[in-house]
């Protein structure tokens, strides 16, 4: 089965797109999925951007928050911008991290996201986390506690790395195994293609 | 007929995607294209950038030009990146703002789309400008003095204004009668929607 990894940030509004379509779309494609997450604020920081580039320039921001509300509301999407934005996404990370090493980061993604940004809920509150790890059947404490440790630490900075190494710049990113890099929520359906195509690619320019 | 708004920079990527298909695809939904040149330059300056974000940006202007070779390669375009880029579009500009009001606005603007990024040609030399204005049948000395007077600059001036009143940002922009702002060649599709429906907007949350 071809592949195509989904690397996303919590506290991006477009990856919360995709991570609500993702997986069925890749099914019916008969594509895996890899679900990849990384931090943006190192990236973003290593070229000058303090915070959100939707906070940094403030018509893009407003442009942002109207294309998610129509883009939600054509696909039935519940959408609400969560106070502060951008949020605070580290130890929903780090659990993801852990959850992509265990086998449950998938589902524990969409509930973030969904807390996030269709309920404008915290996701930096270990009581929003354990709710949302107790729904999966998980203990809280217990992937609190694995979720950071070293040597999740470690696999999260070392995954934001390679995502830099990769030429990821902003969420959600697609990557396929021949290392072409989709940026976008509306990059999807190419990067399913280009998945399947990927022994055959398109000729290009 | 329902009206939409094509606004577009010369030295954008994108606009020359959405500039050789926006005429065919408003045909066939039944919407007409108002074609409205404009300057990034100002805009990008004011929030803090001195050229264009794909220079600022590196790993940004690497992914842009790969996407645009897949674009344009399943679109059946050509694409070559002009040297240097971006272009200095501003004579063009003022041309096609002089051809706005003289009724050739949409041809002269897909020809220079068509010198810069089909064939790598400099827009700012007014012998590549004089040969698409010669092969549109107009005479390039009287353009070049009625696109180079005080009234058109003026024009110009006013329509980066308005643009920047209107919210954007970018280039390409889709602006609707009743004021949606969509940005990005992959946005033209759910414009020419929404130019269609806007008696009866969508519901949004």
């Amino acid at each position: 089965m071809q592949r195509l990894a989904f690397w996303f940030e919590f506290a991006s509004t477009y990856s919360y797109l995709s991570a609500m379509r993702v997986d069925a779309l890749a099914a019916e494609a008969g594509v895996a999925i890899d679900w990849r997450p990384f931090l943006l604020g190192p990236i973003f920081a290593a070229q000058g951007w303090p915070t959100s580039p939707f906070n940094l320039y403030p018509a893009k921001g407003r442009y942002m928050v109207r294309d998610i509300e129509r883009i939600a509301a054509a696909r039935g999407l519940a959408f609400r911008l969560p106070d502060p934005f951008p949020q605070n996404g580290l130890l929903a990370a780090r659990l993801a991290r852990l959850g992509r090493d265990e086998g449950w980061v998938a589902p524990f993604a969409r509930e973030v996201y969904r807390a996030e940004f269709a309920e404008g809920r915290d996701i930096a509150d270990r009581t929003t986390l354990a709710e949302i790890l107790e729904g999966l059947g998980l203990e809280p404490e217990v992937c609190f506690r694995a979720a950071e440790n070293d040597a999740i630490r470690a696999a999260l900075r070392a995954d934001t790395a390679e995502a830099t190494a990769l030429g990821l710049f902003g969420a959600p990113s697609f990557v396929t195994a021949d290392g072409e890099l989709f940026w976008g929520d509306d990059r999807l359906e190419q990067a399913l293609a280009h998945a399947l195509t990927r022994c055959t690619p398109t000729s290009t320019t």
